[in-house]
């Protein structure tokens, strides 16, 4: 058996194909790469029953995983993070079978360590040494982290207005770290120049290939924890998309693999934004392949606030592909969902997060959701990274006073 | 098989017993009691192989848990957190085989979720409807989060001065929140008084019987992730103490059981303190059995900021009977060690941790820890949740710019 069964880089656009023991970025065509797999080789050889004896974190899908070397893992024990029954939060928007899948409880406190994790094993596999990315800040967060223990240098440049405990992070971690009066795009442009000057290993968005396979986890996991049957419908917010594009790639190849059945029903999957800056739902509503900037994005759910993702053509394929759908929620409404989640269920979600069950909601009053599906919302990130989304006034006692 | 094989409560003070099947808090001799189990009846018919098939929560242990019915469970996922390799870290500090427990990868960011999540389960089965208790922040998140889940209400005070975050948190799960200006001490003699007025279930430490087995079970899991061996040294830092005791009576358990072998002998604990706060180091140092109060206690790593702690003749009982000891590092020095562990391993403790780490560090240099010997430092948090604790200057670029 071999660790993994990686087989190529190829191009989701123009089918050209890539080596992945070489670095690779964008296709020449201008389009991210996606990794495949000898699944034929591995179908057989591999069985679910192989993963009992493995610890619960994402490298037990090593074979399914990019890094060729066990030695080449830099892991700080990320993944196989909780699915959770919300049984109160279901009967109160009428989805009985709802669940999250929990990705705050994982180091960093956002799902952004598995994009990580991969992504930085197989940059230290391909002897990268310095690497940069622009982030709305978890993202440089954990590639920051993950680069330090691997004895690699990163340099991030994140949006002045990024949650501030993510720029702590990078910082801490001895990152070169930079902020941008600006959004992640204008980040993004002054990293693309660095990437050439200084010859740094460009990590940005799906320029990378590997950080996709990462987030793929997200959907093996899911599988895993449902027993190898699958949901009616997953939730992502969705900026840049990786996750929801990893998810849908994961499904595929447990397919493929024979691990779910060929004739069960792929979750319809649901890309939610915020109104501030939902330029997939825009291009969704009209049926296109491709979305449009949007100007002057704005919105509480920061991971969100991305206003065109490289990507967007794989995220609009999968929602069309699985019969899904993309919707956008207001600001007020989703602190509002993500107070209530935690009054019902004690779970204190990532205003991501709380964008996502509040699509639940919707979906299900236009009766989208039906009520007896079994829903997964993901929860990109543990709430205790946006401290200041919770505002309460709190009354202060002195030593001796009673209540 | 039952779900749980736990026996009834016992003074370790004076042996008086009382049932698990009423609310029972301290004893009439005014110590806490501890919670005893049914090895006997148990022993062959659990083993260790019974656990591959379980979810990787603390649940999987639920035989030697308090909780008799699966259907009072209330969990998050809590549980089986990463125990980390440090490789570079360790060769910092010539401890090579130097592993992290990290408890910052939970439900609430802190262990506390494992206190609360086995204490508010046994509380719904006892049938309770309002719990209180005064906290350094983080239990009171973790408490008030666990009781929204199980639609149970709670009264929590907490310093001004606690992680600002676990405000938020308790104040968003619904909690009947209050500050107090002083002390953990303060907010306790305040509870106490509203427990007496208004009946509510006091869960202050050790008032409770049933957090300390929720916190046992990161010793159950740090014997299962070393395949039942035992390191030689394991350091926790103490403020109330639970976790140590936790982690002792765990080992114990699974001697009696079995699954450890009788002649391997138990890890030597470690209890680290701060300068600005070390009652229960000031004790060990004396050999005494009881700690005293620590007159205006101050550290910058709060959780650790308890100046007499109910279960301190625990604690201390612990250390002597390992062969353990106490240690008291400075809130400067616990700073730096914070930057070199996120430096070198991309790990962002919390500053409760930090002090761990340079705890190791320091009794390394003692001699005290040999070279080769397995070191397991417990991270009782994420780091996010004290962002305060990190200030770096950032520049700031305008779009357009270049580095």
């Amino acid at each position: 058996m071999k660790f993994s069964y990686v087989s190529h880089l190829y191009c989701p656009k123009c089918s050209k194909t890539y080596s992945t023991e070489e670095e690779n970025h964008l296709c020449a065509c201008g389009s991210p790469l996606l990794v495949t797999y000898n699944l034929d080789e591995l179908r057989g050889k591999f069985t679910a029953d192989d993963l009992l004896k493995r610890a619960p974190d994402l490298w037990r899908y090593h074979e399914l995983l990019p890094v060729r070397q066990n030695n080449n893992v830099i892991s700080l024990g990320e993944g196989m993070t909780p699915l959770v029954d919300l049984p109160a939060l279901g009967k109160d928007m009428s989805i009985p079978r709802l669940l999250m899948k929990d990705e705050g409880v994982i180091p960093t406190g956002a799902f952004k360590a598995r994009g990580a994790a991969v992504g930085v094993s197989k940059a230290k596999e391909l002897g990268v040494k310095e690497l940069a990315m622009p982030t709305n800040g978890n993202a440089g967060a954990a590639w920051s982290l993950y680069a330090a223990r691997a004895q690699m240098s990163s340099t991030i440049i994140m949006p002045v207005d990024a949650p501030s405990i993510t720029r702590n992070e990078c910082a801490l971690s001895g990152a070169n770290l930079f902020l941008v009066n600006g959004l992640i795009s204008d980040a993004g442009k002054i990293v693309a120049e660095a990437v050439k000057e200084k010859g740094l290993y460009d990590v940005s968005t799906l320029k990378e290939p590997y950080r996709i396979e990462g987030k793929k986890t997200m959907g093996l996991e899911i599988a895993e924890q449902l027993n190898w049957k699958l949901p009616d419908v997953i939730l992502y917010p969705t900026g840049g998309g990786v996750g929801l594009i990893g998810i849908y790639k994961a499904l595929q190849e447990l397919k493929e693999l024979g691990w779910i059945e060929s004739d069960e029903q792929m979750p319809r999957l649901v890309a939610v934004q915020s109104e501030g800056c939902a330029p997939i739902v825009e291009a969704w509503e009209q049926g296109l392949h491709e979305s449009s900037f949007w100007e002057n994005s704005e919105t509480i759910a920061f991971g969100i606030n991305v206003p065109k993702a490289i990507g967007d053509f794989l995220v609009l394929d999968a929602l069309y592909e699985t019969n899904g759908c993309a919707i956008a929620v207001d600001d007020d409404s989703l602190l509002q969902e993500q107070q209530r989640t935690a009054e019902l269920e004690g779970a204190f979600v990532c205003p991501e997060g709380a964008a996502s069950f509040l699509a639940a909601r919707k979906l299900r009053e236009k009766d989208w959701i039906k009520e007896d599906e079994q829903v997964v919302v993901l929860n990109t990130g543990a709430g205790i990274k946006y401290p200041d989304t919770v505002n309460f006034e709190v009354p202060t006692l002195e030593p001796g006073d009673s209540i």
